[in-house]
């Protein structure tokens, strides 16, 4: 098989049809200047704050992608074969698992996968070769010596990305270091937030709950002994988030319910969690009632909610097992959002100090309740489509499915949500075109004015996300 | 901000493709020249029957139009900002709503509200100016010069419409003056049916049950006393409804569910309701016994059921406790119908006498249950996309989803639900190109032939219409 | 109504688009000369095996075909009317049906049943007639006559059509006679493969169960007294299916789920059931355990499963008990997968003799629950859009809702499904006519490849169900 050259189109992910292309090439210029605001990730925030340079191309682009690894599984290699739960790689190893990659390639073919893989290799490293078995050495050789330069310390990327402000997600307990030094780092000009993802700390039935929440008593220097000081740690925490820079909290549960229990059946709950007697039960009605808590703590220190249920973590057992989490073996299930939120929302959706921004891997729930309740409720955005959707026919059906009753406002822009900090522009850019073909369909079918497209799409690109997650 | 002129382009809504919008501008002219068919709203009929002028801008068009005054709302502001809960309004408040409204006109682009309410003042008022803080005013000023004239008041706007038939929306109790008056108006020419809304009286466990039922007793002049009365008396209702032209009912549960209960539990729990002594979980129950027996009495006095099922009305609280019902704060959930109406297909399903249209806000029955009970049931058609997905695209989702197992014949017809009596010709316009647009391309595609789609689309304006609903 | 003449356009079904159609036009003529596959149907085998010649165009195109039937009952006529459960037609019945069709063509427009039955009628009979009631008995007789002919006998047929493989679907107690006849013919030189489906051997709480099981026992030679000899029966007979070449099992259960029971719980309900002493719940739990153990011999014996859950059979209670089963009376219901597989998928997911292919009627489990699961599990396939949903419409959003997160080499490739012998490449021309619009389109976009699109085409139509059904 002959080496094929990677030559990105302009016209790239734009409408096929002439007229409607021809509006969104120049919507999508009117953005291409615009800074990147990336207000919900996975990349660590010490990457920045120590600038160490990446070892290899493969710990960088490929091991901690469940994006990528999934689809190679899935035609029967095993996750190991790409350096997953292996540890540091060696050389070897690296160009080994770069190689099996390159070598499976074809499996990619129609997914988001290929386009952000590929954007990056042609417009980061400037690398214009196809993966494949022939192409892998060349690849990797090309990306390591690039990696190996100035050009591409994490700080260097960080200001070549164009990006305005990048969000990381953190357990309530993380001391937050990394964030504090770059803080006050007076070389540093970049943003780096931390998020506050409690999740572990409301699961009460949960294996190593209490160590855990031992851990949080120590570190927040709160009395958890009672479900009080739980509560009170927990703010403590969140406080300690917002002094260094946090404009949200994140949760992902399995259902999205937030029924409140009477304050007496929270304490004698905890209390039971405490002595490890709770049921599941009663763990997920705990759970339940805290999350509400965090709604009301987000009125009072005004860090957004944003909501990501419905996801079957480690569905795979024995991958579990042997690999841990987060490596491609979620699964997601049907949300409901119109009832469980509605006793959060009963309470708080018109506090002025609360906001939430809902996502979902269920699309059914995109027409059917996330907009209806954003359409209303002052506080609710319809998150960005997230994880299994942020694909160009997937953000699409998101556009038809959500503006319409919601209209533009009270989306809150895309979220790339990554591990994989080099596609980071490359999800961006994505969205982008497909933002702009969608508004230019809507001129192209005259339900909106030229000028007005303009102004919708810098408002995604930038507005939205500023406004969604107050930043 | 300059002022932005209306200019509604004559292919708006039509496909983008040229070669589709070429067939689809054929196939609307051709309906231009046909009747609105409205068989389900809920505009009051004594604004025809005695045909008084609107009083101001803002409380015929901004006030009671829930999609309107739900998306400002979500915007920041209050609803009574629009009058909404503020009673009659002085022509202060009036113009500082539509001032407010007009403020925040950006926040529904992309959304159906903004192409229906600019229809309405272009072809309707003949006032060529996009809302905004700088044209209030003018806009305000010339549709209350219109108003104020012989022309828009409301029978020569039904006349203007085009309006075929106009159905209401009706309590059991109501003695339907109105329409008395209309039929025996010698100088009405039109067509206004009520419709037979019974959810209040069905629904046993709710407050204020046995005082309507008590009112059911009188107005009909049937014993209530025990359950077979109570059938009677609503038995009865029905024929007033019929006597009074009325071609339907409406029904609007949580869910959609139709399980018979045995004649002896059923007025065991209708006696334990009148005793105030019903749990929810046994009215529930004998509401969907309720809902099944409405079914059999539409088998033998012909009333069309419509069902419109799966929406949590009255979501946030405290909206619902400050200003009532309807005003924007209802939200879907999900709505199984195959399970649900089995027990009532089984029975009803192939009686010569019954029609049912299923209604629904949760897509996902679009192609999974409501096109495959329509594609065999001969009494269920599917109800056109309802509410929140009365829109551009939903409409073409629901063309989609349901055509291939379902056809044509098996629909409805567009639905316009409205309380904003002068946006009805924009709605039907609407869902005319929408139908337009869709049914040119399966032509472009040379799935139908050209002949046969100027048949189709005639039939989804009218003959629809009238053979769903039996008009 | 003058005769309408049928010109089946080249174009047809392929995207409006001019410069999407182009791309597509050429894929389609790329894979115009392979064979069809059908992995998954339920064509008697005895048509093959005894080569006997068809009776009469009714019986063969109209009255065995529930997707055409339903069509005209959802109008009004009775099932009957169509030659349904009336036994061997006579001339003058099969005639009568035949005009009964035509006469309602019209309500067939915008479903596939058309566009099917119209290929066959050109393509296969040469009869370029739109059915009607003024064409009826013309087609009628055309047809009729060219099934008189040798050309038009099953294997004739069978050869014309291109086919490479067809499966039936046979119940495990079938001794595969007319599969044994076709292996040992030497004059035969097709492939028709029997598809073992167990269901009603794993319900056993079903009416009839017992002696259903008992015949289990004497057709396998193996007691089927306890619970492991029921186990060790279901083997003996998939052996004989894998014997006589069959590749699959199917399984069609209300729902999916796979839960394990301890062996002596399970052997505890099989007693049960075989004293008919089983309770509907216990039964459930039986054959979810059952499904799993289905799972199990697959691992051994290679068989890949099939599952077709989510239909709610026999709807309409009295056309089941007029007319029997499979009459157009089966209508969807929700289906969920991550969850319900969970179990087996941690058990079997990853073991290298295990395949099994998801297919749905739920649409929301494509994107949700179906690619999430074929984008990590390598056993996992995505089915192709069934029954319901293998239209135009249904299958793009098929690929759209897939593609992003499970590719294409995850897919299963069109299954035809049909009791109509003659309309099998009618239904899969629809379909690479589909698919070649849906590849055209990510070239247009410049998602893929031009080259790349050939070789995802050709993978659909051959290389994928051979490898998704192991052929």
């Amino acid at each position: 098989m002959p080496d094929v050259t990677l030559a990105p189109h302009p016209d790239r992910l734009l409408p096929a049809d002439p007229g409607v292309r021809a509006i969104a090439r120049g919507l999508l210029d009117s953005v291409a200047g615009l800074p990147i605001i990336s207000p919900h990730g996975h990349v660590p925030a010490h990457w920045l704050a120590d600038d160490v340079p990446f070892t290899d191309p493969t710990s960088l682009l490929i091991t901690p992608d469940h994006y990528v690894t999934r689809l190679l599984h899935a035609d029967g290699a095993e996750l190991s074969t790409f350096g997953v739960g292996e540890g540091p790689l060696t050389e070897q190893q690296a160009r080994a698992a770069f190689r099996a990659v390159c070598a499976r390639w074809d499996v990619v073919r129609g997914t988001p996968v290929r386009l952000w893989f590929e954007a990056q290799l042609v417009d980061l490293f400037g690398v214009a070769l196809r993966p494949s078995a022939g192409t892998a050495d060349r690849i990797y050789d090309a990306v390591a010596a690039a990696l190996a330069t100035e050009a591409f310390r994490p700080r260097a990327l960080y200001a070549r990305f164009g990006l305005e402000v990048l969000a990381t997600t953190d357990d309530p307990c993380d001391d937050l270091a990394a964030h504090a030094r770059l803080r006050d780092d007076p070389t540093w000009t970049g943003r780096v937030v931390p998020t506050f993802r409690p999740d572990r700390y409301l699961e009460t039935a949960r294996d190593g709950w209490n160590a855990d929440v031992d851990r949080l008593g120590e570190v927040s220097g709160v009395e958890v002994g009672d479900y009080a000081g739980f509560v009170r740690a927990l703010e403590a925490r969140r406080a300690h988030f917002v002094a260094h820079g946090a404009v949200s909290t994140d949760h992902s549960h399995r259902d999205a319910r937030t029924d409140p229990l009477d304050p007496a059946e929270a304490s004698r709950l905890y209390a039971a969690a405490r002595r490890g007697q709770v049921t599941v039960t009663e763990a997920t009605a705990l759970r339940r009632h805290l999350v509400g808590e965090m709604a009301r703590m987000s009125c009072d220190d005004g860090l957004v909610m944003t909501l990501h249920p419905g996801v079957w973590r480690d569905h795979h057992r024995p991958t579990y097992e042997r690999y841990g989490a987060d490596v491609g073996t979620d699964i997601p299930v049907a949300v409901e959002y119109t009832d469980a939120l509605r006793p959060m929302l009963s309470r708080y959706g018109t506090h002025p100090g609360f906001q939430v921004v809902l996502f979902t891997l269920d699309e059914t729930v995109f027409s059917r309740e996330i907009a209806p309740l954003a359409g209303f409720y002052p506080s609710v955005y319809a998150g960005a489509p997230w994880w299994f959707l942020d694909a160009p026919d997937a953000i699409r059906r998101y556009r038809a499915a959500i503006t319409e009753s919601a209209g533009f406002a009270k989306t809150s822009g895309f979220v790339d949500d990554t591990r994989a900090f080099c596609s980071i522009p490359a999800r961006h850019d994505l969205a982008r075109r497909i933002d702009a073909g969608f508004v230019a369909g809507l001129v192209a079918e005259h339900r909106l004015d030229e000028e007005e497209a303009y102004a919708v799409l810098h408002d995604l690109v930038v507005t939205n996300p500023r406004k969604a997650f107050k930043l």
